[in-house]
C-alpha cells in the first residue's frame, strides 16, 4: 500500500507545483508579494496578524484565512483597525469539503479564493495556512516567501522532530515569550536548535500580548511587500 | 484533481481500515488494550506518559512513539523509573521514509513496529501519536480508545477549528493547567466548548508540571488496562 500512496501523492504534488506557478504568476501581474504563514495550531499567527495590522502603515495588506472549518480567525482580522482606522480585506478557506477536513493549504484551494480578493488594490498577501507543523511545508500555494510562528511553550525539540517546516521558511517567529518565566524552556537552547536544522535563518522574539517583536515583524513583512514586481 | 484526490484516499483508507483490523486481533489475542495519545505538536503528551509511568502500579505498560523524525520522546519514556523500579518497554515509528514525512500513523506503521514490542506481557500499550490535529483521527491504527492532550496554551476556538480530532477521543485531558494565570484564556468557555463538539466526552484537567490530575489520567488509563479482553 505504502509505494501506491506515495506514487499517488508525488503525483499530486506535481500537480500542486503547476497550480502554484499560475497564482504565482497571478500575484506578480498584480503586483502583490505573498507570505505564507504556518505554525502549530495556537501558536498564535492570528494574534500576531492583529497586532501587525494596527501597526502596518503604508502597506496594503490582505490576509487570506486557511482553516479546517469555521470563520473565526477571519471575522478576528476584519474587526480590526489599522492605522488609517479602514479595514484590511480578508477571505477564509475552509478545508472540509475534502479528505475529511485536509491538514494543509494547497495551490488549487488557494486558487479558488483568489477571486474573493482585490489583489490589484494589495501590496502583500499573508496566507494564514492550517495549524500544523507537517503537511502545510509541503505544499507550494504560490507565495514569495513562507515563515512560521513557532510558541515557546511547544519545546526546544521540535525542529528536530518537525525538521521539514523549520527548512522550509525564511523567518521563524518566536513567539509567546511573555511565558518564558513560567516555562522549563531553555531558549538559547530553542535557537540553537533552529539554527542547526535551517542555519541562518531569520528569528524574531515576540509577543502578541506584550507587543514585544510585533514591530520587527511588521518591519519584515513590509520589507517583502517592498520587494514585489511591479504591477504589469 | 481534488476529486480524483479523495477517492484515491478513501481507498487508502479502506486499506487502513482492514490492517486496524487485523492489528486488534492481534491486540485482543494478547490481552492488551491499545489507547491512541493524540494532540498538536508540544501539547504534552510525553511529559504526561513521563508523569503517569512513574505512577501507574500495577499495571504492565508499554509504550510506541510515533514522530516525523528523531527518537527523542521514546528516550525521555525508556530514561523514566516505574514504582517498582523498572522500566517500561519503548519502540519508535519514524513516518519519514514515507511522504516527506507523513503527519499521522496509519495501521500499516503500527503493524510493522509490533514484533518490537513484548505485546504479550503488556496490560496496556499507549501509542503516541504524531502532533497534529488533523490526520490522526481520520487513521484507526487498531486502539480500544482514543485520547487526546490538549494544551490551555492553544486557545479556546480550537474545538470548533479541528472538531474531528474533538469527536474522536473519549477523553481530553486539558494540560498545562499551571499556566493559566499567565494566559487570558476563559476555562469555562474552552470546556463548554470541547462538549459543544463532543457532548458528554470525558474531560480532566492537568499539569504535568506540578502533578495535578495525572492521577486522574493514571486511573483512567488502568480502567482501560482493566477491560481488554483476556488473553487467548
Amino acid at each position: 500500500m505504502h509505494r501506491t500512496k506515495v506514487k499517488v501523492l508525488e503525483g499530486v504534488l506535481d500537480a500542486n507545483d503547476t497550480i502554484a506557478r499560475a497564482n504565482r504568476d497571478d500575484f506578480d501581474r498584480a503586483g502583490v508579494a505573498v507570505v505564507n504563514l504556518m505554525s502549530s495550531p495556537g501558536a498564535g499567527k492570528t494574534s500576531l496578524l492583529e497586532a501587525v495590522i494596527a501597526q502596518l502603515d503604508g502597506v496594503r495588506l490582505g490576509v487570506l484565512e486557511g482553516d479546517v472549518q469555521g470563520t473565526q480567525d477571519a471575522e478576528r482580522i476584519s474587526g480590526v483597525h489599522t492605522p488609517s482606522g479602514g479595514h484590511v480585506p480578508v477571505a477564509q478557506i475552509n478545508t472540509d469539503p475534502g479528505f475529511g477536513g485536509e491538514c494543509h493549504l494547497d495551490a488549487n484551494m488557494v486558487r479558488s479564493a483568489l477571486p474573493s480578493l482585490p489583489l490589484d488594490e494589495l501590496d502583500l498577501l499573508v496566507i494564514e495556512n492550517v495549524g500544523n507543523l507537517v503537511c502545510p511545508a509541503e505544499f507550494r500555494i504560490g507565495e514569495d516567501a513562507r515563515a512560521m510562528v513557532f510558541s515557546v511553550t511547544e519545546g526546544e525539540d521540535k525542529p528536530f522532530k518537525y525538521p521539514l517546516m523549520f527548512r522550509a521558511c525564511e523567518l521563524v517567529v518566536v513567539n509567546k515569550i511573555d511565558l518564558l518565566p513560567h516555562l522549563d524552556l531553555d531558549l538559547e537552547e530553542l535557537l540553537s536548535n533552529v539554527d542547526d536544522v535551517n542555519p541562518g535563518v531569520d528569528t524574531i522574539l515576540a509577543s502578541a500580548k506584550t507587543g514585544e517583536g510585533v514591530d520587527a515583524f511588521a518591519g519584515w513583512l513590509a520589507t517583502r511587500a517592498a520587494r514585489a514586481p511591479l504591477p504589469a
